[in-house]
């Protein structure tokens, strides 16, 4: 096995085309969202959250996720992953292919009304049809199955969320058959000493392998922090958004996913693979702002450049 | 004692009057400083670095800090601090009653060459003369002396600096008689392993009570994650800037301070407290960016505003 094939210290799973993509007015044609998968892949990103399966009427932005996801699905070595509100948004993405669904459940039940008009009892049974259908499929071919605890660190609707509303879900999403939980900073609330509480926490509910993954927003500075926070915890999947394209349309206020390209260099720059290639994917950066040139970017290590005399741990394949 | 006369967990200290100030064309006038100093102090921040004594044909934008060191010392609880780049510089300071001065040296050889036109050697000459000036005074009359070890984390000059270089640097400014020295990340270069590792490094040639402030910028996005590095390793006081004013205007490519206003939130949020009232502090900035519509500021929790059910350690006194 080649350094370039070995898997990374650190999973990024890029959620730009999904969760920056749906919080923009800017419809980016299909053909450019193919272009953007493709090179992040390029550059060696592993993972990438390509669309969500909801109506077109809801989200006109995601109306091609199931195209999108048939595309991705012939870039080597990229597990595409989609998110999915309910069983039917599941079955697309089982018909598109998809390598990995996620479910987002609000632990914050006000906000899950608002976001997706379900109770979390419904939300539950969800899950567990999803889960059956999965199971209809031979081994070979079932994707993973993630329940992802949106709101976990606070909601702008309801403030904090009791710890034992939090585990309770997380518990019944296992039981109703996902494959693992992640953790959602939704709302961008999130400190690290929080991180770091929540994801032992949870694990002290479903177990160490049942979350391996966070998403965290930049909305107050700390996303990096937090992400940081999350390593210490041996979190080894991390969702970062090229740019910081998005945040939730449904929380007021609530903007910015972490930073990929930042987020990359300070794992590399810590010894941690990633197996991306940082100037390919600065590279992929400036390409996707020149393509939504009235849409808001962050980051700062695309202005910045690399320090002098730094060394990447590895060149992607 | 009340809370809110207690320590804080960690001390904030604000660098913007100097650092951030140093690094802007404009000139902020001396009854605007003072009016910034003031309602920070009133806000609960107890560490200012006003300004710098250096030669107004440099940096005329710090032509006043005499005068703003006696109006700051006038404020009650204030730790009042400078930058003095040589024993000169600490002659107008101590005459203006600072209560901290530091001297900022460049472990890279060639940044300090570039910035103050010394070799490590003269500087440390500058050291030792500072200090015994400092011993002419009546004990209760000295001001804490550091000594600033910049682009320790890397220069955007040599690149990497030498373990050795730092060690030895470090070691030879307590000789001279520092009280402490700090770590400084001017070129912003840092990443939260490297944090990590440096203080354990210098901290085990100059001991754990020598070394207990980091200088961090925000230049790649990491800065917060930087500082919660210190953070672990018990580092208690921290360097930032409202609104992130600043950087260093020798080192291109190098700007942005920590934000103030984001570190605060980030340490209240986490139960440490700072002494620090969040929304007084978010005025101030404000203000600030009111008093400078011409330059650029940072930051997000000012923009984002606080958590719903966000609960501050303390008031202000």
């Amino acid at each position: 096995m080649s350094a370039a094939s070995a898997p990374p210290d650190i999973l990024i799973s890029e959620v730009g085309p999904r969760d920056g993509l749906q919080s923009i007015s800017t419809i980016l044609p299909l053909e450019l969202k193919k272009a953007w998968v493709a090179a992040e892949a390029a550059a060696g990103v592993r993972e990438i959250e390509v669309g969500s399966f909801v109506p077109a009427r809801v989200l006109p932005q995601m109306a091609d996720t199931g195209e999108l996801v048939r595309y991705a699905k012939t870039l080597p070595g990229l597990t595409v992953a989609v998110l999915v509100p309910n069983r039917k948004g599941a079955e697309a993405a089982i018909e598109a292919g998809a390598d990995k669904l996620t479910l987002p459940v609000s632990v914050s039940e006000t906000h899950s009304l608002r976001n997706v008009r379900r109770t979390h009892a419904q939300m539950i049974d969800e899950a567990a049809a999803i889960s059956s259908l999965i199971r209809t499929l031979p081994k070979a071919n079932r994707p993973q199955f993630e329940g992802g605890l949106s709101t976990a660190f606070g909601c702008t609707l309801e403030g904090p969320i009791p710890d034992a509303v939090i585990t309770d879900l997380a518990e019944r999403l296992m039981t109703a058959g996902c494959d693992e939980v992640g953790l959602s900073d939704t709302s961008g609330y999130a400190n690290p000493a929080q991180v770091k509480r929540l994801v032992r926490l949870v694990r002290g509910v479903v177990g160490k392998e049942a979350l391996s993954g966070l998403h965290l927003h930049n909305t107050r500075g700390l996303g990096l922090a937090n992400a940081l926070a999350g390593l210490e915890e041996d979190i080894t999947t991390l969702d970062a958004s090229l740019g910081g394209l998005g945040g939730c349309p449904f929380a007021p206020g609530a903007s910015g996913n972490i930073v990929t390209e930042d987020l990359v260099f300070m794992l590399e720059a810590m010894g941690l693979s990633t197996g991306v290639d940082i100037p390919k994917l600065l590279e992929v950066r400036r390409q996707l702002a020149a393509w939504l040139p009235t849409e808001a970017v962050y980051g700062f290590t695309v202005d910045a450049g690399l320090p002098l005399g730094f060394e990447p741990l590895e060149a992607a394949a």
